[in-house]
């Protein structure tokens, strides 16, 4: 989908005065309006419950924008940018609000010449997502009075709590938005890395002919983060570290990872493989998820030198949440690649250190020559690291320069964004640049929300059921989560590989 | 054989007033002394045929000692080294000479509790080396009288000129010397990463997982110099590069990197999986050296910015010399493992770069996919770097960062020798070390000598004989050497990987 360009549309934000709308969606916007990637035509109106002019509107998103664009905000973009940026005040119920937002669609239309082209971005709590793209629809903005341009609707995390929510919005979105009008965003997969998962594997030789269980021991998918809940407290009561990270992002590196080589780059071919992977999951049986999924919920502890409080002592926390802000599992996929290859995969919140990294571990060498003579050696390691690192590590035996006949490891580090500041685009950007051009291959498939949802729900099924693993572990803050998380790898002779080492 | 410690004995050096010997042997030893890895009990004895006191040849050492030490000179290690070093005048025809010799070994072991173990070691004009070795026989220096201790020897290149002056030369030294006792050098092998190679491919599984013909395009191995002919223009008329470099240094490193793993990491298994590599070597015809060896000498030119003579008006050259500095040649192993992978070998003097290099270049992409919507991508390619750089350096695709969605190639490179100075001992000092700890993994059995001069002589008699290739072809100095060489691989579909890319 290379050749697609971006072309004029109306950016409508519903949770305009949110968090994402000024930390992740203007930031994006300025820097692609300041590569001159943003379309010609193009406004963005955003919309909330709270009462501002657009001038407050543009005022209050300048904060955010200058901390997460830094010394790269360039004035005069954003003089312009913001000249373009209005502001609507409704209540996601009120069907009088739909009304006059169609109104002013169809000016903006006329002034920006955008020929009807609408993006709905659903930055809002998940339980307006249906309300919303339904008052869309019953008011007259998904297929416009003209019949002129496209609609897209572009829906934030999470989709649906377990399937059968997820089945329920998704009913409700496609009686408006044809999938192929409806952008399931999962910011991951707009990280450059994520993106390069599939360049690495299919663009080289050497790293495909060993991509399969005759070479690799085991796959380590990581993703760990310092801080804690920060400011999302009802959102993660809700989810929890396995809705909040494993049914989209960490699944998503898992296919990314795990699947055959697509019949060709389009969107459909890559997206049938994912789910090929998802659909060749091991059932996690109750038995299973009690033995192979563990659950951690931090207690105080030190991060990066400073005293921090206990999940159940955060703000909005309930004092005796069951929450988990860790889970660490072991998959397996059933089919003839990786037959007998553990993917093992970690997340949690006010870990030792931030890291997410694709860890592949090639099996270790047989017990003669070199192993015969030193002993063990390190295995061959090639790390795809996501954030904040971006690159790829590569580790392998050499001789120890020197009389001494000792081998030691040998670390390659390719860092994509170490030497370049600001080299790699912002995720939303991408994202929001694919859905002004109608590329849906960074987004998410119904089926792979199904399918995801499905794994998933076995975990939260049993967990709801098994009295035995009704409570989530605790761990200290600043450490690798619970003790129980490194035993699920001893047992089988093997040990997470941890950032810096 | 790593256990093995450097026992007591007496260094002998034919040609101690050589080049050689100040250049190479007397640092070397100044090192291992630095490094305490010189036995206790040590003397070194330099034989010549000029006439000087044991103080002007030790004082004669020192600038070329200096020169090659550099900073890391101690004079501490010298003041002690020096000590032990003392001069002996003969000429090698005379037997009255190594009688002498005989009882100044002799006081030398009461002196220095050597034990009766000599290491001889022939730093002289090949045509001396066997009558050295028989009058070291006749003259009671090998069996020595008490019986006590070993005698080793020690012989630089060139072993004979072809594979009939080599055998005479072997029935020489055999009928003195065991094969155990003889230790054919070979200082290409000392080199810190052609130690390396081994470990590189038996250490690492998925470095030896894709080394064959299933994944490598084709293997090169190139040794390139900007030096001219320099002081060695008596030698070098005679052996020219195919002598000089490819009948050792080159066709050694072509047997470490297509070897087969060997039973065990002993000198005689890893040995025989050299010799099979040399056994495997598709045949010469005539019509073969015709078309896949290319000749070249070298015409006036510029050398990093400075004008440099034509071979033929080098010092010493005669001004009609057919000698070759330059010599490419595709060589064809007969195996399962590389049927159907050429490998290059190119070496010159007065090219570009200084380099030495063992480039395994992997199979292109199939059409399909990255490659089918960018076209053509460069290949995976692996550099085992030899000097002056030591290290690996590894070439992948990864998706270039950014909007756009180009591939371009990744350069991982870990250099060995550039962060520490001084980091990897001279090839000389694991050598002699080596030959006082009785270990001659890295030094050449007689039928790998054998079996590369067969290989070798092919392409010599047709030089000799074939009308239409008896003149090396021109090239001038500061270029990659004759058109001829390119053509080689172009006609292949292929290019040299040319240092620096």
């Amino acid at each position: 989908m290379a050749g697609l360009q971006p072309v004029e549309a109306v950016l409508v934000i519903f949770g305009g005065t949110g968090d994402l709308t000024s930390r992740k969606l203007i930031p994006a916007l300025h820097n692609l309006k300041a590569k001159d990637s943003l379309p010609q035509h193009f406004a963005v109106i955003g919309v909330g419950r709270r009462q501002l002019s657009d001038q407050e509107f543009r005022k209050n998103l300048y904060p955010a924008l200058r901390q997460a664009v830094g010394e790269n905000l360039r004035a005069d973009t954003w003089a312009e940018l913001q000249e373009r940026i209005f502001y609507r005040r409704f209540d996601f119920q009120d069907e009088r609000g739909y009304r006059v937002l169609r109104e002013f669609l169809e000016q903006t239309d006329a002034a920006y010449q955008t020929g009807g082209n609408r993006i709905y971005y659903l930055a809002v709590a998940p339980e307006y997502f249906g309300v919303i793209v339904e008052k869309l629809y019953a008011n007259g903005l998904v297929r416009n009075r003209s019949g002129q341009g496209w609609q897209r609707v572009v829906i934030e995390k999470p989709f649906g709590r377990d399937l059968a929510t997820a089945r329920v919005l998704n009913r409700k979105i496609t009686a408006v938005f044809s999938e192929k009008n409806t952008f399931r965003i999962d910011h991951y997969l707009g990280k450059e890395m994520i993106q390069n998962i599939m360049v690495l594997r299919f663009a080289n030789p050497l790293f495909e002919a060993v991509w399969n269980n005759k070479y690799v021991d085991n796959v380590q998918i990581s993703a760990t983060e310092t801080v804690g809940v920060e400011n999302r407290a009802g959102y993660y009561e809700q989810a929890g570290a396995l809705r909040d990270m494993l049914q989209n992002h960490l699944l998503q590196l898992l296919t990314l990872t795990g699947m055959e080589p697509p019949v060709s780059l389009t969107t459909e071919a890559v997206r049938d493989e994912k789910v090929k992977v998802l659909r060749s999951l091991r059932a996690l049986a109750p038995e299973r998820v009690a033995g192979d999924v563990v659950r951690g919920q931090y207690g105080p502890g030190r991060i990066e030198g400073g005293q921090v409080a206990a999940y159940r002592e955060e703000k909005g926390i309930s004092p005796s949440s069951d929450t988990e802000t860790f889970l660490a599992l072991k998959v397996e996929i059933d089919n003839f690649r990786w037959a007998g290859v553990p993917f093992y995969i970690r997340t949690g919140k006010r870990l030792r250190a931030k890291s997410t990294d694709v860890i592949v571990q090639f099996k270790a060498l047989p017990p003669i020559l070199y192993v015969k003579e030193h002993g063990e050696l390190e295995p061959n390691i090639l790390i795809i690291r996501i954030q904040p690192k971006e690159g790829v590590y590569f580790q392998f035996n050499a001789k120890k320069p020197g009389m001494d006949p000792s081998i030691s490891p040998v670390k390659m580090d390719f860092c994509q964004n170490c030497d370049f500041e600001n080299n790699s685009p912002e995720a939303y950007e991408k994202l929001l640049l694919d859905v002004m051009r109608g590329d849906p291959t960074l987004f998410t498939r119904w089926d792979e929300v199904e399918y995801s949802w499905k794994f998933v729900d076995q975990i939260a099924q049993t967990w709801g059921e098994d009295q035995r693993i009704s409570s989530p572990v605790p761990y200290p803050a600043g450490t690798w989560g619970p003790a129980a998380a490194g035993e699920l790898l001893a047992r089988d002779g093997r040990a997470w590989w941890s950032p810096g080492g």
